[in-house]
Parts: structure tokens; sequence; C-alpha cells
């Protein structure tokens, strides 16, 4: 017999999985969870259908969403993840040694829960000595925070559901009265392939609330398309400068920093800066 | 009735497209041939199954695997093409106004009548009064030239059936007698995350025969994983070193060249070249 899981990229794409069991299935609060054993990625985690991380990939995103930040700025003591459940991010920002507190703000306790059962890997950073973990809405935490972080990551799922705000003006604009004067934002932002529209909107969103709007992009194989962006917003640093340095990583390194920014035509077009 | 094709990227991972119509579906004397109309990326050309182009991303894959040594050899008068016999590879090679000769050896005519019949903007190539059109096996072909083109492109499916002996040592060695003193080699070299011993295979059979080898890659969406990579060997010139100038891209442009060599850790420790 053979177990498949799909998801549905696109409502027409499908990317199916052999899996040889099913470890978590549930509804929670906010959406649907799934963990499945997968032949070739490892245990995977799934909202609402959607990849989430899986064990064989998940370095290239969770890398790629914290270390651009972390070292373009000269002094990330204090970072703050909204959404980023599953733990990977956490990872990232506390293992960086110029970080003192990593804050995690996620909405669904049953994704902590579900990685402190299955992903060792990605949970390991909660019950880290710089790790604070917060089960509670990340809209209305960052609106009640002023001038606090030095960086804020949003990992959150594509903009449906709990997740549409994340991607609007006015969250953009408590983002960055959250930030310090000096601060940074890093929103995941979807497929240059599959997503423009989403790209779209995250770029001008920033823009309108970070004087410095940038791009930069990854190669992720669990996520639609293998090509997945990122939009950094900065209200002093260049997010193409190396100013830090952090641990040895598997995906990023110092050229990796500044290729990820070096857009092809298709994608500066989306956002305008096309030649 | 919802029709799909699925191509098996592995054993354990599924691709699935939302088709309208099969629109050819046979078995030539060398592999299985079929066209199909999908909503996700148009026309899709697959070989034995395994999805070779799309209307809407073959230009990632035939701008990458020509631009990188088209632009880097400061005269790439004469350019041939094992395999490619849709003709992607080839409308690169003969637009680009150093080229005055792009000669195309496929082994199999029944791909370019395939692509005459359903991918104009890849066929056009054929009819270009620069373009010349061999039906013969590309390694037979390349054994009888001595020192007569500048640039040499692999555009091969992967190394199964009669594409086996193109990532052979014995296949490079001949290659580089094909080419003049100052030649270039690209292979397509698969992907990083799936193919590490094609790439370890490519790239040391390669590296016996040139001087400079280098990997870089490009991100394309219906490739197994969406990052796939492709290995230079050069007599003489840096391949990361702009030359020339083509047309304008839609991916390729001179930031891309470069950022294209920037490789992941991961990436880097495949070919031995790890930090």
């Amino acid at each position: 017999m053979d177990l498949w899981v799909t998801e549905y990229q696109t409502p027409s794409l499908g990317f199916s999985c052999k899996i040889t069991e099913t470890l978590r299935n549930e509804q929670t609060r906010f959406q649907h969870l799934a963990v499945v054993e997968t032949l070739q990625f490892g245990k995977m985690l799934l909202l609402d259908g959607m990849v989430m991380t899986t064990d064989k990939d998940e370095f290239v995103y969770h890398e790629m969403i914290t270390q651009i930040a972390l070292n373009s700025h000269p002094n990330p003591e204090k970072v703050l993840i909204i959404g980023g459940g599953d733990g990977g991010a956490l990872r990232e920002v506390v293992n960086h040694p110029a970080v003192k507190k990593g804050t995690l703000v996620e909405i669904d306790d049953r994704v902590i829960t579900a990685s402190r059962d299955f992903f060792p890997a990605l949970s390991c950073a909660f019950d880290h000595a710089k790790a604070e973990v917060i089960v509670e809405d990340g809209i209305e935490f960052v609106k009640n925070q002023t001038a606090e972080f030095d960086i804020i990551l949003v990992d959150s799922t594509e903009p449906v559901g709990p997740a549409v705000e994340l991607f609007s003006a006015p969250f953009y604009k408590s983002a960055a009265a959250a930030l310090k004067d000096d601060g940074m934002l890093v929103v995941q932002s979807e497929s240059p392939f599959f997503n423009q529209d989403v790209i779209q909107m995250a770029f001008k969103g920033v823009q309108q609330a970070f004087p410095i709007t940038k791009l930069y992009l990854a190669s992720v194989p669990t996520y639609p398309s293998g090509l997945w962006s990122f939009t950094v917003g900065s209200k002093q640093y260049d997010p193409e400068k190396i100013m830090t340095r952090g641990s040895s990583c598997k995906y990023y390194n110092d050229e990796v920093h500044q290729a990820a920014f070096k857009l092809p035509d298709f994608v500066a077009d989306i956002i305008g800066e096309g030649k």
C-alpha cells in the first residue's frame, strides 16, 4: 500500500510525498495541523494543507529568514519573531552571538506542541536561555510595543486565515513603531513565480513604513516553485551589507547573503525595479 | 473530470499538473515523448515521464544553460548544442550577437518535430539563418570534431538511457578536444538537493578535462527541488567574468551571472569546495 500526502500548491499544481505514517492530524482553534513522516524529506509539518517545514530542507528557510537581518544589523540584541511556532527561526536567532533575547509570539500553541513532540532540531530553541515564548496574537502583541526591538521577523503562513493582516500596511507600520530607530523587519513574501500579488502587497506595504526596502531570494524545495522571496524593511542599515558574523550555516554564507539580493529581471519587474 | 500528469521526480516525490489535453503521446525510437497542455505552465514536454520544458518557465533553463558561457567567452562564434531538441537553447545561442553559427545535434528527431508542432517560441530557432540542425548521436558527432567550437552545451536528460554517456569522463575529454584552445563546456548537472551523485560525476569528469571547472545554480520551478545546477569547464576564461553582452533576458542579467556562482555551503560541500 502506498500512502501519499499532497499539497495543492495552486489549484492546478500538486506536490506529493510518499509517507510512512501520520503522526498528528488535528483541527486546532486556528487551523488544521498535520505532521507526517515522509520518505523524501523526513518529518513534515503542514498547516491547512500547506507544507510549513520538513526535517531535510528546513535549514534553508530558517537560515534565510533570520541570518540576512541578523548579520546586516550591527547589534541585533533583541529580536521578535511573529509566527514561526515550529521554533526553527528562533533557533537561528538565539544561536547568533550578538542576540541577547529572542521572543517568539505564536498564536497557536498546538504548533509549538507539535514541534516539541516531533521536531527536536527545531524545538530545542524553546528552552534556550535567551528564548522567550509567548502564545498570543502577534498583531496585537506588536501594537503594544514601542521602540523595543532591533529586528522583527514575520514567519507566517500565506495571507489566508489568521495571517491575512500580517501582509497589510497597517501591520507594517505598527511593526516599524515596535522597532528601535535603527531596526529591521523581515517578512516571508512567497514565490516570485506564483505569488506576484503577495510580493507586491508585502513590498509596497513595507515601503510605506521603512525608508529602505529590498527583496531577496532563497531556494526552498518544499515551497511552491522552489524559489522563495523575503521582503526586508530597514530604518537605517543596508540589509545587503554584512556588519556582524553569526555561527556557520548550511545554506547561508557571506557570498550567499549578497547573491540573494541579485534579482532576475522577471523578479525585479514584480516590485517595479526592472531595468 | 480532472486530468493530471504526474512526474515522479524521485520514487517518493510526485509533481502533478492539471491538464486540459494530451497533444502528443508516443514511443519514439529512443524514449517516450509526451506533450500536454497544463493549466499552470502552459504546454509541457515530457521525455520518459520527466518534465523537459514548459511554456511558462522555459526561459530560466534556456537562458541559464547558454548565457553564462556566451557572455564569459570573449568571442563565442561557433556554438554546439548536444541534445536540446526542443530548440530553446539554440534560440538563445543564435540570438546572441557574437554568435556566427549555432549547431544543434539531437539524437531524436521526434523531439524536434514535437517542438515544431507545439512550441513555436522554442522551435523558431531551427529556421534562423545562423542555425544548423543535425539529427545524430551527439557523442559520435563530438568524437569526429577537433578544435572546432568555442562553446559546447550539453542540454541532456538525466543520466539514464541514451544520456548516460553524456555524464562520463571520456565524453568530457572528447568535448574538450572538439573545443578550440580557449573553449568552454557547459553541462546541465541536476539538483543539489536530490542528485548529489550526478553533480559529483559531472564535476569530477569535467575537472579531468578542463583546467577551470565551476558550478553554478538557477531556479527552475518544474525541475525536481526547483534548484538546478550547471557545471562549466573552461580552458582559459573565467566563466564568472563577463566579457561580452548578449540581448536582454527575463532571468539572466549581469548580477545574476555572478550571483549564480555563489554557492550555499551544502552545495559547495558536494563538489568538495566547502569551507
